[in-house]
């Protein structure tokens, strides 16, 4: 009969027919391997349940047992990846870590995401970091949305960031958040980025691997709207320890962040909440409270996503202009500290 | 000597390197074959000025010439599609017109652009084409937002279209407005659609292609955020008239739409103004006008650009009631008559 590491030692020499010599086992993709009576019984993990190799991996796996004792049965169990190790699939695939990566050390990662745009993703982001900054974390932002960046005019950013021995160095606030953003490596903020998915896939990628990122606590990722490549790519290359989900009142909003819930359920990211933001706003002159954009929708949409509510936040002019002039880190975002604490617990639980 | 016309007929010989059993002159490639002296001219219209292929089609439209006298000095200038010119050639490279869409006649096309989402984009979209039904206009709405598409919910559309003999048949308002949408085709509105760029882009042009739009006076598209595949895809492939910008107050909204205009002057579709949406919303208690995203930009951002400002809509919680209840066609919405009208004169223009 055949031992478990005759079995393991086997099934390293059996290549993945797409990744260039890389075996089965340093991928990762081999795990549990037993025997019992005269059946070999291991787990096959595989970055999504239907890639189309499936049957052929399986088949070689079958195949390189076999070859060692022609008389066991072989029972294969198919296993999907989670996020974190798919993300890091992904990594080994391409070579492995990057220089910068390699030295990076990231606590932990949180994506928003919204689906829709306009529900003020991007600043939800930005305070996200600000209160974290305040609490005396290391952040760091990376801005995902390629063709509509705004973390470095949130922050008043517009110096290019300078190369370091390994990668890029990101930008730095007054307050010391480090951020990086397409729109800092453009020659002029307006300048249009019209890329089609795979370029923009690969910025993403550079902005996870080739940033000098260095010890962070938290590292917020800013997510384009809509479900496509750029969002496709932070769920399979970035390690996410969860999702904030973003919307505001309006049903048709809601829609579409339910969309989005769908996307990080199929990507197995787990969500940690939903934010309502431009929930109301406050009549300067008379304190009537108004609800431009209709009552609220946000615990019915929480419910239907099985999701806490982190959190309902006001329009404010205050914000809009402190955005506009670069200072969120000057904003006095107390409604945003109870936020941010709960995200915190629920990602590092 | 030769003649303008052997000059044509060798030119016809010349197959497009890309396109199959194409040739240059049936492609509209070649213009304005002159004779002069001992010299040939001719124009060779390019889809892009900086084509890869550029050398290897210039080479070989001198090979053809020359082939027929080889004392001829051949001089070819080299001249850009416009949009609607790059457009039909798109349509030429795929194999001509599909079924649907030699039978649809379309008279302008409009697209609504933002670069920036939730600026209101799809509901300026949708009020354009009730605007116009309401003149008693026959108007199509191609909902070219395949991640996040609110055509249907905006109008209360939940039927699957129908399929036709030659195509798909677009969804019908309760007003005879013709609507098609991804949203129409998922089993569920919340389904996501997560779906890399190549996807995309086929959905689109299958809306254009094989959609039987019949006879409309216009045909209204609502692009979604972003300046990558989707919008690359319709101003390639569908002839627009003209796009229509909206913004919000925010400048951080004002520079993304400056992006989306870098793109539409990059891809030569003529912008026939900028809309600014949610300018301030009116306090219903103490009629304040309060300005919830700051003071306005868009005169700024308007001159910045050189194009008129077609004007500025209020945030109205009346409207975000009657687009979650899928109700806009019944929204009084007065003030986009003028702005309607605006947008038409330019077009027709």
């Amino acid at each position: 009969m055949v031992t478990d590491q005759q079995v393991v030692d086997a099934l390293r020499k059996v290549m993945h027919p797409e990744i260039e010599q890389r075996d089965l086992v340093s991928l990762n993709m081999i795990r549990n391997v037993g025997i019992q009576g005269g059946t070999v019984t291991l787990t096959l993990v595989l970055p999504f349940k239907e890639v189309p190799i499936k049957d052929a991996l399986v088949d070689s796996v079958r195949a390189a047992v076999t070859a060692l004792d022609a008389s066991v049965q072989v029972e294969v169990k198919l296993v999907e990846m989670d996020q974190q190790e798919r993300a890091a699939f992904t990594t080994e695939a391409e070579g492995g870590p990057r220089p910068a990566q390699s030295m990076n050390q990231v606590g932990q990662t949180i994506a928003v995401l919204s689906g829709k745009g306009g529900v003020g993703k991007s600043s939800v982001a930005a305070l996200l970091a600000v209160a974290l900054n305040r609490q005396g974390q290391q952040v760091g932002v990376l801005d995902a949305d390629i063709t509509g960046p705004s973390q470095p005019k949130l922050f008043g950013l517009h110096e290019p960031p300078a190369m370091g021995p390994t990668g890029i160095l990101p930008a730095q606030t007054a307050a010391g958040i480090r951020v990086m953003s397409i729109n800092l490596l453009l020659p002029g903020e307006d300048e249009a980025v019209i890329w089609r998915g795979p370029l923009i896939s690969r910025a993403i990628k550079q902005f996870w691997q080739d940033v000098i990122w260095g010890k962070l606590d938290y590292l917020i990722v800013d997510l384009p709207p809509g479900t496509s490549d750029a969002s496709l790519t932070v769920m399979q290359s970035i390690p996410l320890n969860g999702v904030v989900l973003v919307t505001s009142p309006q049903d048709l909003a809601g829609m579409v962040v339910r969309k989005a819930a769908r996307m990080a359920y199929q990507m197995k990211v787990p969500i940690v909440g939903l934010v309502e933001n431009m929930s109301y706003v406050t009549c300067p002159n008379c304190q009537e409270r108004i609800e431009v954009f209709g009552p609220s929708q946000a615990m019915h949409t929480a419910n239907q996503l099985g999701v806490p509510l982190l959190g309902s936040l006001p329009l404010d002019p205050e914000l809009a202009r402190r955005c506009d002039a670069g200072e969120i880190e000057a904003y006095a975002a107390d409604m945003f500290v109870p936020l941010a604490a709960k995200i915190t617990e629920r990602t590092s639980a």
